[in-house]
């Protein structure tokens, strides 16, 4: 199934997608797409729900964040042997884990804020996954079991304050609009192979990355039990696992995103997100 | 005024302390010590609430972490001259920022767990920021009209995890239970000086840390405007603001923490801690 939530920001509402791709409001048998409700399992304890029976939700309406009230958004960095190779990074011989603040999530379609003092913008298009159930020193072998689905995700970075503003990368990974998510939180049977999904991203309708999830270093499984042996993976928890090849900091010259810019990505099976790019 | 939150772990209820020391049960008039909550300004909306009219709860009671449902726990590292000395850093030119997963949040006296393949466990007593009012972009000038209060923090951290292990320092800051804060929310009016308190922490009845927030480079108000431009700071959010000298990493040769020693730490005027560190 295809779960989404839709209204005004901080006040979405619980949809899924019918066989039509249309969005069937799910408002009044579910709170919210959110730890609490994916806790209850792949079917959101709907059963057998007869979807053609809820109400169509008009197609114009603002798509917001897939998941709401997350706790971590937890990122792998340099997760894709040849986007390590373009930033000049060395393969990391275990998962480099960063933390990207909530308040960074958006809608998948709103506009990237380009920050005051902003001055090398970039993009990543990145498979997320979404935990279902807790996971604290969880095997590789019972991993999967922890995940509920997939989504699209944009990690937007902000790369003279990830890297030269003294700190850790956090600074440059968590400005507001810096985590479009969406539009899709994908249950975890729909996708057959996680690490066979074409991915791409373009700028202003111009290809940049043209990637597979088959080259990630770390596979998800991999991903979650390591992460669950540093903190405690809540349902609603996204991991996001890394960009293949083609960010604007490894072109030569490199490119920055620049208020106007259109930035449209997206992963097989799992949708398509458009973001313009605003000065803020 | 001083809030608490106490009960049993994800149960905690709200009260306040009186004149005596006592917990006064807040249970009915407001639901939690948390974001919502905070924004209603340094009374919590409860106005010339007789305390002596409430319920006195058990002293015996577990004290929670005293802000619930934080959305962003960012920490300030190396925010003291004579404690980056002592790590043999430099002092950074502009606030080095990194951000503490939620879930490390815990109660002031729960155990300390010790991840597995841990070998050196640290410790850091550091002044919290509590915010009360949304900020994002906001002046030094105006930026304590943001704040809602002060607690005591553990920043507690695995050096091995932070610095030797290939990413950023948030692998090793953000383990279950590397987050104690309370026992109290002391309300901005009870501190006249935020910049003159002093702090201390001890293991095993040793004093380690015996600071001021006097020697803090970045102070709290131009940290909660530095934090602003990066990210926007919700109610209920917390800036810990680093650490005076005195942690294990420090001592010659370094200490480390061990299953069975007992942690106690505390700041002027906000109270105390006291941790038992255990396996996890």
């Amino acid at each position: 199934m295809k779960f989404i939530r839709f209204g005004e920001p901080g006040a979405e509402k619980p949809g899924v997608i019918d066989a039509d791709g249309a969005i069937r409001d799910l408002w009044g048998l579910v709170a919210d797409i959110d730890g609490a409700t994916l806790s209850r399992g792949a079917d959101l304890g709907l059963g057998s729900l007869d979807l053609s029976a809820l109400p169509v939700v008009d197609p114009a309406t603002r798509i917001g964040p897939c998941v709401g009230g997350v706790s971590k958004f937890v990122c792998i960095g340099l997760n894709y042997s040849d986007h390590a190779a373009e930033t000049g990074a060395a393969v990391p011989p275990e998962p480099v884990v960063f933390l990207k603040a909530t308040s960074a999530i958006c809608g998948p379609n709103d506009a990237i804020e380009r920050p005051r003092d902003s001055t090398r913008l970039d993009w990543e298009v990145e498979l997320g996954l979404v935990i279902g159930k807790k996971a604290k020193y969880v095997s590789e072998a019972e991993a999967m079991d922890h995940l509920f689905g997939y989504c699209v995700i944009n990690d937007v970075s902000e790369r003279a304050f990830q890297m030269d503003r003294h700190g850790t990368w956090d600074k440059g990974k968590g400005c507001d609009t810096f985590g479009p998510i969406g539009p899709w939180l994908v249950t975890r049977d729909e996708i057959a192979d996680p690490c066979a999904l074409s991915m791409w991203l373009e700028v202003n309708g111009r290809r940049f990355q043209n990637g597979s999830t088959a080259t990630m270093i770390y596979k998800p499984a991999f991903l979650i039990a390591y992460v669950s042996r540093f903190m405690t993976l809540m349902p609603g928890d996204i991991i996001s696992t890394g960009t293949p090849p083609g960010v604007g900091m490894g072109q030569k010259p490199p490119v920055w995103l620049q208020p106007g810019d259109v930035v449209e990505l997206g992963i097989e099976g799992l949708g398509r997100q458009k973001q313009t790019v605003v000065q803020g």
